[in-house]
């Protein structure tokens, strides 16, 4: 095997690598639930060790294998901190922060993430999927979503994130159905698509009305009972309603492109739909390679 | 010592009883932290025993102890479910439910909670306090605003609960700053009354901002540093913000009477004022207690 770099997303709970031949094509990929998030500073090395052998054979202290990494490694609880770079900028600085390392094998860069003094806001991860996005649409001009846990719409211009913003849409999902009271009524169940579409309709006309609906599907179900699907389909869509209310001037009249995982980015694409917006959807993981291709790029010039 | 009857306020996370004399005077209070959702159903009857056993000495299954419970303990979850009376309703109907118990010297009558139809919402508790502060104010027409995990907003005219609607603005503080990425930036700290000024007029102007400004309170620590009390202030503001914007239609150009703990209600006190309205306060317990009495009184009319 000819590995010539490797690329690694290291993401809060997983990790994922990538052998890179000189040409740019993957020989092999790997990947574990060894996140950052479940590892102390000093267990960096090992767990990615662990992934990438079989591919660093061949290196040495003095041909050492570069690896290019994005995502919460670099955060300041990560391996090392690889600090920000200010917007209006290329998603993607030249200037990647390295890590330290006992083997002498490995050079290890990372991404340096985004952040924007006001309003204040920060994003790391996904900035390479937004360089990964411009490598395959160079010409694109607009908005990228990338739906997930803390959901950012970054505007795209002349190849610089201009601006974006932070939405903690899925992690109020999250715990509202794991931790509040409206867990007993969140239960599994059948998805309702009409449920989600009036709650975004709700939300998103009248975003005030979140505050006074959340506790609606708690009551409704131990009045009449409510289907647990239902009442998970109104919660999306109440709460994707009021962030698509806050949004408004990121996606109003704009180009939208969406960069996640199917079913959340499914709702999302749905919801931009009701309002005349076809988003253009592509693969994350593709971006996430593609702008550590653009990463490894930079590094070369 | 003389028990004519025994008040029960019997909720999630505690439970607190009053002996009263036939003069409705308090003989004795006791309390213990076994609320009724730290317990089993076959529970409930030894909780309360252990805590007015010393009051019933003269009880016996020819003459029971009278005692009269409201909170979650009339929950589906709780010893009895004591079914709701539907708005328009005095806040507490005259038909309490009785709890089954193994001891005959026990008669415990459960006050029901409210419910509404639409928009559906629930109440259990609070109706006690509503009832216990028209005793206290007769003549009050206007709203009732109950600051607590779930505050209650409720509109009262010619002595009926005429509407109601349920916020979760307190299980929402709790949940983002114990739960949440938030966690690390709401440290301990001095409480700061301008960022909670600041937050509460955001949001009350506009709502939708609460979906976009939660994260900047992790963004600003992260690149700036950012005071726990001042972090705790913003969030609080701009939840209740969002709040009083939903609860328009309740409070604009109303007379409001706040029932609830100090810290809390201190807030929305303050939050009112902003809005030119200043709110009568009175002590919760004293309501609980007082709307207990009412409830007594329906029973013996």
């Amino acid at each position: 095997m000819n590995t010539d770099w490797i690329a690694v997303d290291w993401g809060t709970s997983s990790l994922r690598a990538w052998a890179i031949d000189a040409q740019g094509a993957t020989l092999d990929t790997a990947q574990s639930t060894k996140g950052m998030g479940t590892l102390a500073p000093s267990e960096f090395e090992a767990a990615l060790l662990e992934l990438i052998e079989p591919w660093i054979k061949g290196s040495s202290a003095n041909a050492p294998m570069q690896i290019i990494a994005c995502g919460m490694v670099g955060a300041r609880q990560g391996w090392i901190e690889a600090l920000y770079a200010k917007v209006p900028s290329l998603p993607i600085s030249a200037t990647l922060t390295k890590a330290p390392t006992q083997d002498p094998r490995l050079d290890v860069q990372i991404v340096p993430g985004l952040s924007q003094s006001t309003p204040a806001d920060v994003m790391r991860g996904e900035e390479t999927q937004i360089a990964g996005f411009q490598a395959q649409f160079p010409k694109f001009d607009g908005i990228i979503c990338l739906p997930g846990t803390h959901t950012k719409w970054a505007h795209v211009s002349a190849g610089e994130v201009v601006s974006f913003q932070s939405f903690m849409t899925g992690e109020m999902f999250a715990l509202l159905s794991k931790h509040s009271v409206l867990k007993h009524s969140l239960r599994d169940g059948t998805w309702d698509d009409t449920a989600f579409d009036d709650a975004l309709a709700d939300t998103l006309s009248r975003p005030e009305k979140l505050a006074s609906k959340l506790f609606t599907l708690r009551a409704e179900d131990l009045l009449k009972g409510l289907d647990g699907g239902a009442a998970k389909a109104r919660l999306s869509g109440l709460l994707i309603g009021a962030e698509l209310a806050a949004a408004k001037p990121y996606w109003l009249g704009q180009m939208v492109a969406l960069i996640g995982d199917d079913g959340l980015t499914d709702l999302y694409a749905s919801a931009l739909k009701t309002q005349g917006i076809i988003a253009q959807r592509t693969n994350p993981t593709d971006m996430t390679l593609a702008g550590l291709k653009s990463a490894r790029a930079s590094i070369l010039e």
